[in-house]
């Protein structure tokens, strides 16, 4: 796991930038004869693919992927994929008068200043438009957890909170997500959550956004103590991602709150099968999986791209103020939903396929 | 970054379980030529040493650090370092009770179903003693990093929240933090804290904890995007912790509720040098550091092991019901202190070797 | 360094099947701010490409590199580099009547009975095709030596056997290799490898070949003892090419031959510089590099395809014979050379990265 | 695979240096519950051991094996396995006269220099007794392979050239190997052998050897192309051990001077068995072992610890002569077989773990 590589045994190495003429992914360590299509991949990538709704950015990114090895008659055979999605809609002139200055909340100062160098157009490398990539090689760890563990696994994410507007946890259906444009979990809210969110938009401004990913149906057992535990690598999966800013597992930070009593999951034996009485740890115990839902949430800071004008220097030391036009995601956390999900599916083949080397020989 | 090693170009391994006959690690890549004694490494796990307070389990844990390898007249050779810690004071007599059932909370479960088998004494490898080993590991890398960047780097770490009391994070004082057994920063809390921890303890239960680690003096450049960004490393950092359950980087999780405006760090040129308005954003930006002052906190969920008697099963699938006597820490938080700031420590000098490998040539 | 990665610092990813639509690679850990352009890769990729000469394959590939990522402007950015070649002139059909047959000396047998499945069409993965990739990598890195430590730095491979054909190795002269189509440094032997190869081609015949890498302008202390000295990784880079099946540093094979007195490489000081009587050694020493030539050579077996029927299974596992037509080069060795600079290239700036992590900080 | 760490899933970590108090490996990602003793370890170390005749050196060194962690009544438990040799008759003084001298073919000089600093004693890291950590972790993995594939695995190594003198390859018992001071497989040639080295001893002078390792009983399917390749893995492996310069992988440097006939191992199925009619191979096809013996050997260089006086530089750059005295191996060649072969156990192992995550989930 280093640089622009994410994983041990299934490993993705993403690369390009925003304006470039494409990005694309190597995803190594896929076990071989897994059926696999380019529309599995895609439907994911449509998930996350901006200009969907009012509250997303207009830009158009068709997103459509190519499988350009790996997979021969319809099955991967143990070789490397490659995937790769060409560039579009590249408006490089929005970004000509930002070129010298820096966006505060954005990374243009520190990858100026680490590498001396950047490419500025729409972000470069650090521009979100790298998540696609991943979004894509989630897409195939999915296909093969399914096709390995079966149907009763899923990783399912929600935005459980807007801005400074929360949703009723208990009321979350898994339903209910794929009606609204929030990824919304709560049917009740989403009213709300619109007017809300059409304020903060027209306000040329943004708001951020917590997001949970739950995933079923995972083999206790997968983690490996003590510097591969399953919430560690989570921790820094999602942490990965554009903007977030925190993660929990099961109860997170609330947890610190809690005695003892109230936050041992209790253990209980009914008819061969183990349960627990409540799930304050997330699923995962001394870094291994349970067999409970995996709980994590995690927190995008809001958009950094806003009408108003802020202060900021420019790349030669000078003070000047910034004022981002463009067409921006009015709450990025939004599009972090497919990304978490992703970032979820590929953890948990990694620790399946490690596990598997440790306890299935 | 696999199993029991943590780090990628500044790495230690740790091994040992808690009622072994010692435990220890190997620090592999240090630089040579740093002047280095087992008194500045001992002087750091006396800080996470038990028994130091009425506050920590009474259990007695010497901790003797011993260098056997890697320090040759006083200074490091660029080989590696093995550091071993000799166990005393192991009553192992005290776990025969609970050798067959899974205290919950604890990892007993999880590792006995993954491994089909584990050293049960005293939590065997799941045990927190381990983190002594990183605590070691830690306080070379800060010897290291104060020579390299010179007495301006430092990682000061607080309890900022025990429990269900906070404290006045506009009042942390650095040097407040090691008059008190609670490592809290703000000494208008400390009465309140010890009566309330106090009760706790009497009362043979347990309260989680929030930690804050601050660094500074840490230059600009640090961290490699996209799956080396700083924070992603110091989230993984936190999280493999023994009870760690969340982790924030500058506003965490409460980003979410922040507007574009409000989370904007501006920036600002004085005099020929850079700051920023505020630090929401933790002192990374893009994966990358800003030169501001890194802020990142944890919480640690309150010390499973608890007098009251709680519902679980046995290894042979039965129902029972477990209560933990033994010497335990009401709030294992507090220990967490020294080892998040080791963890720092360690997550800081790996990327600035990294930094230099790749801007320095 | 796993699967489909190369390196640790500076790492390289390859992909691509011989007759999928492209095959490429990601570099990835490349310095900033380096000038490069696809010339200097196709510039390379020239030398490795089939079809030059009477005494290599016949297929036409054009070879064409194109970077996508990691540069602007005409400057490494720090990001990763993605450079794809679309393939061009694949006969499929050529490979139809071997689809079933596993041919002999070949890993047609290993791939299908490791992985269920594979691509037969020109090879797949185990195509020397994959060689192009690392061809690129190769040249990278040679410009990024070449702009940190100058134009003294130079990697020249040659051939110094052909089959049962040696060479005068004290005849050896740089220029001369690029004037004849064996990459020979001694032009006294052309006419007659000229004559031999001729005949085994027109046998369809094939034969083995041994390779010599030297660099010159190396720094004194490239390699990380123990398990990343410079020579393992060396060996590692030169066996994981096709068809190698030996490794020599130095003396290599021949070093067990000698005395003690007569393997020694005397060390002299002279004017302020240490030079040595000899170079037994190949340039390294407890895998750390002495500043002298680093000299390592390698042997390629003879092509697999032949013309000639050979015995073998197929799929179903009957017996069965197979004779191979195609278009194939009776020596594969001839090409290696090429790719053995590359090799040498990469692991180099890669032991340059990490000598610079833990000795320039 | 860095630095001081050997392996990918099956991974080891040696430490210590020639005369500090203690050497030793941390062994992670050990299957559990296979059982293992300290005796087990102990019997192959104590085929490394010297003093065993007199063509080894006349130091004493028990290398008695403690195991420290990860073994728990007798059983692995899953987590690093902690083994110690606590360093006895250290004669420093005998090195005090070479403090400040650079013994050629020796690493003192390459040490001094990228570091800056050595620990000189008895060679301090760069000493072949870092490899008694490294037959620990080997006899390790034997148990393992035993107890995963059965008896029928195996890895006999033997000395199959001393010096000027060869062997009978096609006399090779295995038997024979453990009745002689040579580990030599060839009968025939003791006599001569005994009376070489013994005249070689005499002299103060030395040789160089080669070893073969056979393995047997490996299953198909070892070895992860491209770069995690089962010979790439296998040279690396060797080119580790100090002193070795050639690594051979079946008929190795020789196959440069065959035919594609000759070469090409024609495949037959007999009774429903695959075999073949030769292996020029070496039991490895495109890096994935065929199911056959896999053969491999390297070339040790003579000992450069020798009696008469050689031209070399001390450490403040001044020309100097340098005799060595001290006990020392007339041909460390001898040795290194059971370094050999705890390498091609700890790779076997390795990969036999790589290939149950890839294809047997």
């Amino acid at each position: 796991m280093s640089f622009n590589t994410f994983g041990k045994l299934f490993r993705f190495t993403t690369w390009g930038e925003s304006h470039g003429p494409a990005i694309g992914c190597i995803v190594d360590g896929c076990p071989p004869n897994v059926p696999i299509k380019e529309s599995d991949i895609q439907k994911e990538l449509n998930k996350r693919k901006p200009g969907q709704s009012k509250f997303t950015t207009q830009r158009k990114e068709d997103d459509k992927i190519n499988i350009l090895s790996g997979v021969f008659e319809g099955k991967t055979t143990g070789t490397p994929i490659s995937l790769i999605i060409y560039n579009k809609d590249m408006r490089s002139r929005d970004y000509e008068t930002i070129k010298n200055k820096f966006r505060p909340g954005h990374a243009d100062f520190t990858y100026f200043k680490k590498y001396g160098i950047r490419d500025y157009r729409g972000g470069g490398r650090q521009s979100a438009r790298e998540t696609a990539a991943r979004v894509a090689a989630g897409a195939i760890a999915k296909v093969v957890l399914k096709n390995k563990i079966g149907a009763k696994y899923q990783a399912v994410g929600a935005v459980i909170q807007l801005g400074i507007l929360g949703c009723d946890i208990n009321k979350w259906k898994d339903k209910t997500i794929s009606t609204n444009p929030f990824f919304c979990p709560d049917k009740s809210v989403i009213k709300l959550w619109e007017k809300y969110l059409l304020g903060i938009r027209k306000a040329g401004s943004s708001c951020g956004a917590i997001i949970e990913i739950r995933a079923r149906g995972i083999p206790l057992g997968l983690g490996a103590p003590i510097y591969s535990k399953l919430d560690m690598d989570l921790a820094a999966a999602m942490m990965s991602i554009n903007a977030v800013k925190g993660v929990n597992i099961g109860s997170g930070m609330d947890s610190a709150m809690l005695t003892g009593e109230e936050n041992s999951d209790e253990i209980l034996q009914r008819k061969g099968k183990t349960s627990f009485k409540s799930n304050n740890a997330g699923g995962i115990l001394g870094g291994i999986s349970t067999g409970q839902e995996i709980k994590i949430s995690f927190a995008v800071k809001p958009t950094s791209s806003i009408l108003s004008s802020r202060k900021t220097i420019d790349k030669f030391g000078k003070n000047t103020t910034i004022s981002v036009k463009g067409r921006h995601d009015p709450c990025v956390g939004i599009r972090a939903v497919p990304i978490g999900e992703a970032m979820m599916h590929c953890v948990i083949l990694d620790h399946y396929l490690m596990n598997t080397a440790q306890n299935k020989i």
